[in-house]
């Protein structure tokens, strides 16, 4: 996907498709959480290790554009980008697509985390070295 | 809340929480289709019959803003509006709050349905009569 | 139900079923959990205060066995009882039925679970008063 | 593991944590599903076209022994055996094994499934050669 520096695939689960026989559009924030985290891993912050740079991090906005339907076994390639770095919030935007249909894209969405210190959990500067392991990706 | 024609209400699952401690952000996607269906249910179209218009539903679009976290056991209202209804869709808007901390607010959303004809799967005109059952709630 | 001391009831969510169009096996551990925590909830012991009397529970069994389907929007019931308690351990025993057809039985189960010291995380003793109030429900 | 002639891993992901920040018990129903629809395509019937054979499948017995917990990002072994073919049933046990930690056994666990016919919805045999496509894996 032009534009997309890192891409994760999932293979759908039978748990994760509803009774309209497709993927229940509630899974799609799962996928988007295991594209977030595969893309964090890349840049060197491990899901386990993530308070090693002396922050954590809360999601605080989510939107998901559903452009077409993928069900059970499908394989779906999940596109992440950074699209923009602020002093305390970073967002990506996503492109899912269906692996076996020529990439259909099945949705678009995008995310928005902020950095926040683990003890008061207010939001706080992201350290310059992490900044720059994002930009890595 | 001021502008919200309906309310359904949820209790906080253990299995809704995440390592964290609070509820997953992806928890927040079937608190929105609870708040749709029964939104629906009040309309006078329950999630079982609701082909009985000739017209199925399908989501397009769903954004959160995450303001604040829940917990388990925690009762959380679920309120719904209307937005806008146009000739082949529909938004509604959420705000979820917390019941016993004062209506604090966790999470705003709204979503996009179009409806379609399910046999065609295509985009299709809202019968006028739909139309005014949503819009009694 | 005869013999059924407790019962609790859950309204079948879309997102619950699956590509079969019926509630996903998996979603019965979720009402199983469910009809434990409000089994507790009605003895005394609320899962936000599970602490207060000096233990934590783990599961360490559970066992389905699945009877008929139900499908999105049916109201089901969650019977529960308790079956055994042991010095460090409780068995409780469930059934589910769906309540709009006769409460015809969709699936019955039993879960074990095991009081621990929540620092040391080791099997512990079941105080007596917990024990009673266990008995009492 | 041995005694079992089939293996899958899954990644435990964020969203399959709970509040004890540890892997959720329902999530492991979710598991042994992966399990069983992997050692399924590995005997020749993938989910997608597990009607070709002109049986369809039905869970009626699941019991889970949890012996030890996993958390976010551990790397899980999924083991799966075929325990007991009977004419209209197999049986399949599992083990599931913590691969960083030198294969500790976080759960133990079997399931009975029942061939039926997909018209009718009853009972029936399950055809010789699927049978040996089973024993083959």
């Amino acid at each position: 996907m032009e534009g997309f520096s890192f891409k994760t695939q999932v293979r759908v689960r039978f748990v994760e498709t509803d009774a309209q026989g497709i993927v229940s559009n509630v899974t799609y924030m799962t996928y988007l959480e295991i594209g977030r985290i595969e893309f964090l891993r890349k840049a060197g912050i491990s899901v386990k290790d993530r308070l090693k740079y002396g922050i954590d991090f809360v999601l605080v906005e989510a939107c998901i554009h559903y452009k077409s339907s993928a069900t059970v076994d499908d394989i779906l390639n999940i596109y992440v980008n950074l699209k923009e770095m602020k002093d305390r919030a970073f967002t990506l935007e996503y492109v899912i697509t269906h692996e076996e249909d020529h990439d259909r894209i099945v949705a678009t969405a995008h995310t928005v985390t902020v950095a926040i210190n683990p003890s008061t959990k207010k939001a706080c500067m992201i350290p310059q070295n992490v900044r720059e392991m994002f930009l890595s990706v």
